[in-house]
């Protein structure tokens, strides 16, 4: 069917691409995450404890993609980091080709950390290789402790599950045991942490993991 | 560019589809939702807490639609009802093809009410018209104010906004004014019900509405 011979071209050339773009970040010594979820997860919030965390000590830069808006992209540039929005305008995913395009408007000698937040979808994004070290998937117990069963692709194609909202356990139907179990019975390499960006709890853990993978 | 073509063709074949499936229910007098969101903003639990309240006096039908899994199915059928489970296999949406594929298991002529619920996805699922009365879009509060901005094309093509788990607003940063605002700016012309599957709260009132739309 031609629609999936397509397809495949898609990708075949989104991962050119791609490699191209981390043989770049390798060059440079740039630390690339690519930061996937849900609408709502958190991706946004969890970047601006990050980047609190970090500031002054890490050399940080942001890609924000998003369907509509560059309202993300305002919430970053808060902090005076270099900062990009893409809008996607309608498309349901980042490519590599935009990341690529983006990387015009930095100063790659000034970044060892790149945090691309990829648009909200727990689907499409799974499939596109931007070029980045890995991908961290963020799901929050508000969402229910089935998701990596319900959408695979995602926990299995990502190093990193950031369980986010914990505080709001108290008062939401979810077991975050299950929840564990469920994503490790998809991916059982996957690394995990606990996050409330209300509280601030495990955002020292993610920070010091971070810092652990920097090149330089 | 070729993508775009092919996706233009995808989309008239299922529009094609959908009006062949829109035929079919307006001749039998079937009333049909589409039940967009994101991944876990409570489609499941709204469908549950709507079954519960109209089953008896109305007979329902429902399509579950997942990237993997029939837990949804699962879930619904312990109330008796007729339910198709549709695996989409990591295909980001329904559509028209597959919902006709689904109604060859229903006996149509006891059905009054079939609510299809899309994959967990607050992007693509808007493009693709299943053939139903109207699209509704769930959204809970835990996902932010800023939601319709964010993903305008959802809040576009749908009719009827929920706004779920209201029972969690004293928890998190989210101003339903704000987001009731942000939504009608997009669409001046949907109807917002505020529902909580908790406490129950809102779910009589939209069963109400259900009730006054349904064809018989």
């Amino acid at each position: 069917m031609s629609v999936i011979t397509l397809e495949r071209k898609v990708l075949e050339k989104n991962d050119e691409v791609a490699q191209q773009n981390r043989a770049l970040f390798q060059e440079r010594g740039i630390f690339v995450l690519n930061l996937v979820s849900s609408p709502g997860s958190g991706k946004t919030s969890i970047l601006e404890r990050t980047i609190e965390h970090l500031a002054g000590s890490v050399r940080i830069g942001v890609i924000e993609g998003d369907v509509q808006t560059d309202l993300d992209a305002q919430r970053i540039a808060r902090f005076n980091i270099p900062v990009v929005q893409l809008v996607t305008n309608g498309s349901c995913h980042l490519d590599a080709k935009l990341v690529q395009d983006a990387l015009q408007h930095f100063d790659l000698n000034s970044i060892e950390l790149l945090i691309i937040e990829n648009v909200g979808n727990l689907v499409c994004p799974a499939n596109y290789d931007l070029g980045e070290a890995l991908k961290v998937v963020v799901v929050s117990v508000t969402e229910g402790d089935d998701k990596p069963l319900k959408y695979p692709a995602m926990f299995r194609n990502a190093s990193i599950l950031i369980i986010n909202k914990i505080d709001l356990l108290p008062y939401v139907n979810c077991s975050i045991e299950l929840l564990r179990s469920n994503a490790l019975k998809i991916n059982p390499q996957l690394e995990i942490f606990e996050t409330s960006c209300t509280t601030n709890a495990g955002i020292p853990e993610w920070c010091a993991w971070i810092r652990r993978h920097l090149k330089s």
